[in-house]
């Protein structure tokens, strides 16, 4: 199946744009898990087992399990084979932002798709599509384009070109139908702009929650003509909900709300 | 000793300003280290082992590392390791390319200076200044940015943009004099233009050899003005010189011819 249409069943099945990112960093995981032999997978496996009928997506990034070296990457492909065997119904998108000359992408194709065994994986434009190529002739996977991130400063670069890679993206880079794009909930306007020339090209929408997108603005801006295809991560709001033994009990707290927020206003 | 420092003077003890590219991929390995229990680390060992006094620096390129999971990173580690108690002096810069938002760089600055402990990283622009400033902010490492890559559809962003970013990190992101430029030697009219813009910064220019860039073009153009802080990276050409049991010998020959070709045309 490919990712557009694993996408699109897993967002009718259970009525969800949400997707949890796995920013599971060490230094914030519960006591309760510090002390097992793989904190971070026996963390994420507690939070996907209570919030996995709730959600379109998980979103690992990449950058929490290597800053443990070959430990974390070890308990991010095992994070990656519990939600395939057991979820194999929702989408797996590595947030690794990767991208560099066509030859060197190969092993990180390698990574994202033989080793880890993920759906899709978020990439920078700045290289151009021929360098970015080895992970556009893998038509079953998503290639998710950074075009306007959600941080403060993302204006530096981003002003004069955001709308452009979006044409670019849409027009020209998705010739497999495997593309889409990433826009922080942080900037809606720009959202709007890029939800036109995107047309019905999904879109992953990190910002809300702990960096303080608007929920409202964000459906309203980014789903699709259909009231879909918005993938809106929330991380930190909903992992680290509290610190205490009962994290993933409220976690799905906190994911329900906002799944049903979020369906709330595209009136679902 | 910060990052331009020991640059400075590894380039003047060796006399060389080449770099020698560790993107020891897997699949191109001479066949008598393949059957090696660390197939990558024994390669670069012997390759670092006969070049060591012809380089001012190596590049490990993440990506071939990270094709094989946990233990190609493993092997990554074990190759820094080595490199920095065997030949201190030696410059390693991880080619990563990586970039998030502020609070997840904080994972890839762990990975490249508490975990890989390297002397500096790549980096890609697009976020801008505000999301690398975990980076920056590692005084005594180089961060290397992203500004003309060296592949053929590099334009189709860069074009109307290098020279902002090589502005922008000369006179904004460079207060801790910790920056540097990536700049394609298949670029030689850019790389002259990057040269003046960014005065003594360190550019590190890949693309001579398997990339086709001519070497007295990028050494004319990619020199400072003491006819130093060009870092010229060979990867293909030198490592995979040939794939015989003289593989280490041949990437010496190749080494010394190159580092001896670009010494005579920046005249020492």
């Amino acid at each position: 199946m490919t990712f557009y249409n694993k996408l699109s069943v897993i967002m009718k099945k259970q009525t969800s744009l949400l997707c949890v990112g796995l920013d599971s960093d060490i230094s914030k995981l519960p006591k309760v898990v510090r002390k097992n032999k793989y904190p971070q997978l026996t963390f994420n496996k507690k939070i996907i087992d209570a919030t996995h009928d709730l959600v379109c997506a998980y979103k690992p990034n990449s950058a929490f399990y290597e800053a443990r070296g070959e430990q974390g990457i070890t308990e991010l492909k095992m994070t990656c084979d519990y939600l395939r065997k057991k979820y194999p119904d929702v989408v797996i998108i590595l947030d690794a932002k990767r991208a560099d000359i066509g030859n060197t992408n190969k092993g990180y194709v390698a990574f994202a798709y033989d080793y880890l065994k993920v759906d899709a994986i978020t990439l920078h434009p700045y290289l151009g599509r021929e360098a970015v190529q080895p992970f556009l002739d893998r038509k079953e996977k998503g290639s998710i384009i950074l075009c306007r991130t959600s941080n403060p400063g993302a204006g530096e670069f981003q002003d004069n070109l955001y709308q452009k890679v979006a044409m670019h993206v849409a027009n020209y880079w998705n010739t497999n139908k495997n593309c889409a794009l990433v826009v922080g909930a942080t900037y809606p306007a720009e959202l709007a702009i890029v939800r036109r020339i995107a047309k019905d090209m999904p879109i992953l929408i990190p910002g809300i929650g702990a960096q303080g997108g608007d929920v409202e603005k964000t459906v309203k801006s980014g789903v699709d003509s259909h009231g879909t295809g918005a993938i809106i991560n929330v991380a930190r709001s909903i992992i680290f909900a509290s610190t205490g033994a009962d994290f993933a009990q409220k976690a799905r707290g906190e994911a329900k709300k906002l799944r049903d927020e979020i369906n709330h206003y595209r009136k679902i």
